[in-house]
């Protein structure tokens, strides 16, 4: 049986999920949900994932949630490359920057990137501005480790790569957007700001297939 | 070169590391930290750790902080016994109750404990209320999944129930607190609303050398 992704356009986390099933060469069925519509809260969609949320990974009877367990899991049962690590150093190195990723940007670019996407909260100026210094601080240590390396950890692609980059494309598409522009977010232009995580994106989106990860309505 | 685990009484992810290294018969190095002298943010100690958090492990001359990260390094380098499955299934199931714990327990947590144990904030009452329901949920679930085994995942302990233990163990000793009666959080008492987490701490504080692990500081 082929593996089902179900995932929405532009989440960050479903997006983790893909470039792994890209990097690995995994063929997968693609189950686009559109939040919109509800469909992340039908009956049978709750059965798979009882909190309604993206992504979920069908693997025959197998089924998961979390994109992080999505990747491991994936990562352990079709090790080929191997995305956390060939030493335990690496491994830590992976986990720590996937948990720093998920402890300080996941939490600061939901303040950043809603009220820019959506409107709501832009008037909670502070906590925005304190969400974006910590948005600044987190791509000065970002930038800093690849100063060293073309990849966060070792010398090739990891689980710590892809589970950061679409955080920071999903960051990057909201500073530049009209609405972010009085935030004086200080990330753009990303070249100036951190070159080497510049370089980086454009090396991820280098991969073969990338473009088949890409949202579908950021093409918009 | 012995192992040196930096860690403060009463932080659940320092406890994490504490009880992986107990449950794998680790000989470590105790470095007990004044969070109230300001001993995590002594220039020596940022050395190690910029975050000036805890924990932090050195193992020879390998140096690792986030406490997941730190787990899944010993894991690899220590195998005996396995804490993160031994299936690619177990993996991945064990990495999802990581995730939820990280996503929505400690943030849910921290929005409760913090007011109960410092005072600050418990004016806030609807975010109180809010975490307190999503504590009630996710206890919920967890307790759901104890009801069919004595473990998180697979027939043995894992990283599953030694990374949510201590944020359980915290968020009870918030709840038993007198500033927090007036909350009604509705946790307590625990054999009441979630007999299955009641056994499964029973079991935990009956692994060998658990004592070595209770934070000091709640003695007394």
């Amino acid at each position: 049986m082929a593996i089902e992704l179900y995932w929405a356009s532009g989440s960050p986390f479903a997006w983790r999920v893909m470039l792994t099933l890209e990097v690995k060469k995994l063929a997968y069925e693609s189950k686009l949900l559109q939040f919109s519509k509800g469909e992340n809260k039908t009956p049978a969609y709750l059965q798979l994932n009882p909190r309604g949320k993206v992504p979920s990974l069908k693997d025959g009877d197998f089924v998961l949630y979390e994109s992080l367990a999505i990747m491991s899991y994936l990562d352990r049962k079709y090790p080929d490359p191997p995305l956390f690590g060939k030493t335990p150093e690496e491994t830590g190195l992976i986990w720590r920057a996937l948990a720093e990723c998920e402890s300080y940007v996941v939490s600061a670019s939901n303040k950043v990137v809603r009220p820019i996407f959506f409107g709501e909260g832009l008037d909670k100026v502070e906590e925005i501005q304190q969400a974006a210094q910590t948005l600044r601080q987190e791509f000065k240590t970002i930038d800093e480790r690849l100063a060293v390396s073309h990849w966060l950890v070792g010398d090739k692609i990891s689980a710590a790569d892809i589970g950061t980059f679409p955080l920071v494309q999903l960051i990057l598409r909201a500073a530049s957007k009209e609405a972010a522009q009085p935030l004086n977010l200080g990330l753009l232009p990303l070249e100036k700001t951190s070159p080497n995580i510049a370089k980086w994106v454009q090396r991820i989106e280098a991969l073969p297939n990338y473009q088949r990860t890409y949202p579908p309505h950021w093409r918009k």
